[in-house]
């Protein structure tokens, strides 16, 4: 680990492992200072209150080595105290049903990022998987106010292109694309093209890379290397301050819950195709595991990059973007 | 009350009164043979669960004027018996949150009618006050399909036109606009234009004429006159076979139940503009309460129609349709 990589602010704006004292310590090892850890998709209330629980038990086990975030402070403290701070994110708005008011519920537990959709189209809006995105709906418009008003950062990374755009115009905080990829360097239907990234970093939003195979050029063979070259594409493209890492880790995940992920609801229709082999995904060369991140502070050193870029990248833009919508 | 009428199968495809021993005696002097009574509106599962269980008790204590339809020969049996027979019905399919497998759940325990949307946009399509309607989601698809396969009448009432025509097409039952009034008379949010009452009649499907003021050219001056007026509108544009009544009597009702209904998922913004007064709606002059229901075929008497058109219209044509998608 080089000492920029010690010295510096890293956070992970999404994993969806199988969470465990094991992943928190290769948490531990790659140097993580704060990470946005998915606690619900298909849960509904009662489910994702459940999921919030569950950590509870998780932050008093491990409580040598993570820490929860409720807000940037709490992330600059993981640091000091050389722990990994976690924020609950969802990936979806179904854990709040048909409720707004469980908006404020669930942020006063720690859940400080919720995507508005996961793939498909729920009451908010529309997924990136549907087959007609008609925007946000008018349920939709007051949930993204509410998550505005008590400080839950509007993700849309899973969510349709007139869904994103319509929440990119309405939301008065900025918005983000936590982990995603750009659709110039490959078509596919989670990746945003140009337009959408120029789009939402010119209304103040924010973009995080998926270093996740899947959604890279390169496929299976994509290496650490690869994930700095996508950088420097977005970086070309929004600038080196709007954008961060989200790497979309999957650690110790199995094929169920790659199945549970690529079913409508969990259950019904198949939505995502299903994956080569076992059904799961295997991270980049060089960066498989999350104990692998220094890996991509080096790459970015190796590449000659200015250590204020890397700063920003690895954690900096993060801090400020979260800073803003959490209000602290 | 006539011969006839005393005679005829007396169907009325929608009401959402406030249930009681007096309504269900008020059925009995109008001489009603089936009504399709809603009980869920905005509840999801377990309150769905809930008002079904009420009703249980309602059927249990009032079995000697009522009786619970699950079949068209618990209509006939009804009409035998001189009571009248009660089908369950939703006026959404948030009942059922995001979760198929309920749809033949709440079949068993006799729900037979479910509108995809109330008003606004939901996990199956969107309802007709929503801003913007995509038609039915993927999701919706597969719900229409169960419903078809378990024999659940789809109602599109108070649906979107693109999510209607979406629905007509889909579905493999003939579906219907259970209480709804011409737009050709007066252009409503809640009414349907020629175009829409043709292509669903092309299609198999159903018009249950509601005999609501609000909906009418005539507003509060409405009569029982205009009600066969409207009917013969209907009938001139998509035959005597495809036509039947679907009062949407909200007897015994209150303001505050009109707020609930009025507002998105019963707390949220306002959908439905504020009525004038005490916020309830008074039904047309001559058909001002259920008991009133020999008036209207008195009415179509004077007015010469043919017995055979006052029986089809009446309850017969709602016979039909109900045995085609019940199965019996």
């Amino acid at each position: 680990m080089s000492d920029l990589h010690r010295d510096a602010i890293i956070i992970d704006g999404l994993e969806i492992c199988n969470w465990s004292r094991a992943v928190f310590e290769d948490m531990r090892k790659g140097g993580l200072t704060a990470v946005n850890a998915t606690c619900s998709v298909w849960e509904g209330i009662r489910g994702s209150l459940d999921n919030v629980a569950q950590w509870k038990q998780w932050f008093r086990d491990n409580d040598d080595i993570i820490l929860q975030v409720h807000t940037t402070e709490d992330i600059r403290r993981a640091k000091a105290e050389d722990k990994t701070g976690i924020y609950l994110g969802w990936q979806n708005t179904w854990g709040v049903e048909d409720r707004i008011d469980y908006l404020r519920i669930f942020k006063d537990l720690g859940v400080g990022v919720m995507q508005l959709t996961y793939n498909t189209r729920n009451l908010v809006g529309t997924g990136c998987w549907e087959s007609v995105d008609a925007g946000l709906s008018d349920f939709g418009r007051e949930v993204v106010d509410e998550m505005n008003a008590v400080g839950i950062l509007v993700d849309l990374s899973h969510v349709g292109a007139m869904t994103s755009q319509d929440a990119i115009e309405h939301s008065k905080k900025p918005v983000a694309y936590t982990h995603c990829a750009p659709a110039g360097l490959l078509d596919h239907p989670r990746n945003k093209t140009d337009e959408q990234l120029r789009f939402i970093a010119d209304k103040g939003g924010f973009v995080g890379f998926a270093t996740y195979p899947p959604f890279m050029a390169q496929g299976t063979d994509a290496t650490v290397e690869d994930c700095v070259d996508t950088f420097e594409y977005l970086i070309n493209l929004v600038g080196e301050d709007t954008v961060g890492i989200g790497t979309d880790f999957t650690q110790d995940q199995d094929g169920d819950f790659f199945t549970y992920l690529s079913l409508d609801k969990s259950y019904a229709r198949r939505v995502v195709p299903k994956r080569p082999g076992d059904g799961t995904v295997k991270m980049p060369q060089g960066l498989r595991t999350i104990g692998d991140f220094p890996n991509l502070t080096a790459a970015m050193e190796k590449r000659g990059w200015p250590e204020d870029r890397i700063r920003k990248v690895m954690g900096e833009n993060w801090l400020r973007v979260l800073k803003d919508v959490w209000g602290a």
